[in-house]
């Protein structure tokens, strides 16, 4: 390859780096958003870690598990591990790896891209979760589920040879992540007050404007997650790629706007937010595959289905606080199976491959993501006390409140629900 | 062209798209910040909205009327449409369209500055339009008034045969912009509270750090917006539209600030921000055509100018919350009238040119804003009620608080104005 | 060199100037969110001037006074100029001037460098400095100092024909700054309420989520910062400068939550953020000399480093309330003796030369910052009054709330400190 295109390539690359490392931003404005502003540290914290740990132990492990060289095509190969650390490969950095851009390029993006599997659960077991708990588990799921699951399709495994596809990781990243947080939430229980009886009340977020940041980071940093993930520069396909990754952002958001709108005669803006997601999680596993109408059908598809999930997981009172598993999960597994359905690629025979490649890996992400909790839960707790819970997370594991307002203008809203003709806020007042 | 220069200047606009996405998340923050928290969540679904609204109807209509295929220079065609949806041209995705990059990269480009259009609006009837009229406007707008206009000039149309230059769309997307915000504010009249008798009120936005994080993020966006108009990566011509930027709003903030400092004795941070919006709504008819001194000088009246816009708008009672006629469509006329004052065009005869298309441009958007405002207004209706408008919008559009805040260590500002000697928050609460 | 090449290396310099300039959101939410409400307009402003000051000033001055000419590794130069403004040399904008990208780029890329100098100052100084004082101090430090210490390194100076090697200014840049703060700190004092008696209080900063959001984009900056000062986009050299930055930054924030959990058993998330920007400013200085152990051990060095550092300063009573000081000037002194330690160029040669180079900085940063505050001291007066700074200064230099939440429900923290049996919540309203 001419050195040009080579260096074209490389540049590429590095910005789409600099991309899906900005996601992690965008992760820990959703979450922190979405939830209590008594949780907002505790939340903070955890995204801030993530990217740090995820670096490091994919540079002491996890690269050398996803990319354990197995000859493409030739194998059904389910492990392989190529030595500790990071060292270069013959022929120095500049050799030309994956055809177009160095080693390190190649570290760092697919670095990047380790830790925001730990960042989807994060979300989904915020407000209860025991904070070494949770690092614990961080870094053995991306040190080890994450990368050895990746290598069945990106490091040339037994999926890669079936002929699984999986462009950017609808299941390889979005659903793994989703089913380590279903094992979290499973194995932690709902937070207190979220399901009394009957009743499912609705514990809202304590910034829109944060969550509206978040969501914003994150749609840019899929044009690197997406547009990197064509492994090159080349014009054609990485620009089409972003145009397939944002229409069918476009229509998720707006499909889940009109069904929320139908469904409840509120604008939700939550829901657009999370219809937006869903709309990239879907056409991830496809956007090298897919036309216009395909990218749009997928994203207004996944912006429907994002909304009935959140509902259908509140009945099943799985308590998610930020949507993580109707976006990441649900919307992970319809993405990879579209693949089947619509685009280039679309067939029977090729929906069987994907189902199989959702399932083997739902399996195995799951398992070990749930074998992990259970290890943690009996042996460090996962589960803060009621006290902390309540009082709120920041106080017990930080000693801080993540917002301190003097001198601000504060109205307060006046309490609308009366209870023998007396205010709570008099009660606690007067 | 060489391949490897192909497809640098094709990286070159799909990063400047990215930069102009990022325009949208700082209209989000920025019209949130300078407007109230009671109307927060309302703001930021619009904006929220308005990318995947703009990219869906430019993809189905509004490229297709843009760039309908008039021959360059040969015609004085005012209206063409090229049909609906998006289709590659002969020669596929990498025809080198434009000389210079792929056909998905001008579609994503171009449909993330048509989005831009529609924001501009959104900021100045924020807090008392109907979120769905609003939302009816934009589709209107941005699906026929922006492309339409837009291809006299971009689309090789009759402003361009003419002679007109704007070179990333002082007026084609700025002052486009701003005369559809001025039709919305003069049709729905100002907030309630903001102008009685001969007293104008000030109503003070709820966020600064918000809004400061707008601008930079609108700073940021402007050098895709102007750095990617070269519509390559030709190594001078961009980074010296980079530069003549840059010098533009460093010099409208700092012309801002002194121009309040001496008006009001006060350092007005939201005037500075809209100083240095101003001088990057300045410069963007002629970045590419101006020296050092002439995008300082620019950027320096730019922002003088937008802080007297600011002030003889209210002394108008057209109450925009936001500056957004200020500063584009103040700073879009004067920037499209400094193509023909500075810098390398100037000249009697182009600034006539200018004058008219500044006048052709504005006309057409005013009056079709108008008139897709006044049928909004006589059939869904443009205003909420009273009752709406002063508990705010997001509780009757979305059903929800934009914040909730709780385990924050708030200290109260204590209320001044006392009456009876009793103070306001007194009666509430005792 | 090929056209391509030149034009891939100018692409990717002017990314890196745009990641720069996003450095200066960074600064400007770190350092609000680690300050008081009150004060938050004033601390923004600040940080939104500074850039348009800093470009303004670098092009009248400083980027002639940083490369005066000097040839390289032939003289021992101290000082030169090459005269007043910006004007293109011989050959024009294209005439690969630094082997690899436009003069406008240079300036540009320079510039926004030049800029973050005063910001570091600002955080230091924050909440008692006057705002005019404090921007009078800004452009002289910008104009002069930095340019004139930078051009003993980056304008083949002195101290680069000694061997000194900072590679993208862990002391030209960062020291630099903190060498300023520091003077600006001895000469205001300490905040009312900071330290009494024996006593050191606690003032905590009022957004936790800003603080993330400036740390997340300082780092993502730091690729432009470190990225861009490879001068071209050789793919191995900007690529291995990427991975040494960020696991440079992993390691100190992962050693700064360590160290500050088992000193004081709480997760601080305020030292998380010191300790990434720690390894980040620890890096800089030899980001292209490190290999991967190397560069993890200075981060996490960096990280411990820094949280002993705040500790240190507080014992002194050198009140620096978003620590700066112990980030940018103890770290940055640590990093620039670290290429004499670690990696390539470690040796005891090495080491003696750094220790020089940090020493005759230091001494002009410190005695140029000292002379400055202290005649402004003397004729315009550096302190705000008592007053002003326990109201807050947003009411005095601006006349404004950063904040104004109405409608929020805010449900406040009940007051725990109780005197008498009554809390002090009912003494102010009851």
């Amino acid at each position: 390859m001419e050195q040009a295109v080579f260096t074209v390539n490389n540049v590429w690359m590095m910005i789409s780096t600099g991309l899906v490392f900005i996601m992690h931003l965008g992760f820990a404005s959703l979450e922190s958003g979405l939830t209590r502003s008594k949780n907002t540290t505790n939340v903070l914290f955890k995204n801030t870690l993530i990217p740090g740990i995820g670096l490091l132990t994919y540079a002491l492990l996890g690269f050398n598990l996803m990319y354990p060289g197995f000859a493409a095509g030739t194998s059904m190969d389910f492990f392989g591990f190529s030595g500790f650390g990071l060292t270069l490969p013959e022929g120095g950095e500049t050799n030309k790896y994956n055809v177009g851009y160095t080693y390190w390029t190649d570290f760092l993006f697919q670095g990047m891209f380790a830790a925001t599997c730990a960042t989807i659960v994060s979300g989904a077991v915020a407000e209860r979760i025991k904070l070494n708990s949770f690092m614990v588990f961080s870094i053995l799921f991306v040190a080890v589920t994450y990368p050895i699951i990746g290598s069945w399709k990106w490091g040339y495994g037994w999926l890669n040879t079936l002929g699984f596809w999986d462009f950017a990781g609808s299941t390889l990243v979005h659903s793994v992540g989703g089913w380590g947080a279903l094992a979290g939430i499973l194995l932690l229980g709902a937070r207190i007050g979220k399901y009394e009886g009957k009743k499912i009340n609705v514990i809202a977020g304590h910034s829109m404007p944060l969550a509206v940041l978040g969501t914003f980071m994150l749609w840019l940093g899929w044009f690197g997650f997406n547009g990197g993930s064509v492994l090159s520069a080349d014009p054609g396909a990485t620009s089409r790629v972003l145009v397939m990754t944002s229409l069918a952002a476009a229509a998720g958001g707006i499909a889940a706007a009109l069904t929320i709108m139908f469904t409840t005669k509120k604008y939700d803006l939550g829901m657009v937010l999370n219809g937006i997601l869903a709309g990239l999680v879907g056409i991830t596993a496809g956007a090298d595959q897919m036309g216009v109408l395909d990218s749009v059908l997928i994203g207004l598809i996944s912006g429907v289905i994002v909304v009935f999930a959140v509902l259908v997981f509140d009945k099943l009172r799985i308590d998610d606080p930020v949507g993580a598993l109707s976006v990441h999960l649900v919307c992970g597994i319809f993405g990879t199976l579209a693949v089947g359905i619509f685009g280039a690629k679309a067939g029977m025979n090729q929906l069987m491959i994907q189902l199989l490649g959702v399932a083997a890996c739902g399996a195995t992400a799951f398992g070990s993501a749930f074998l992990f909790f259970f290890v943690i839960k009996k042996t460090m707790g996962l589960r803060v006390t009621a006290e902390e819970e309540i009082e709120g997370l920041d106080h017990h594991e930080h000693g801080m409140n993540a917002y301190n307002l003097q001198n601000a203008e504060v109205v307060e809203k006046k309490v609308k629900t009366h209870d023998n003709g007396v205010s709570k806020e008099e009660k606690v007042l007067a």
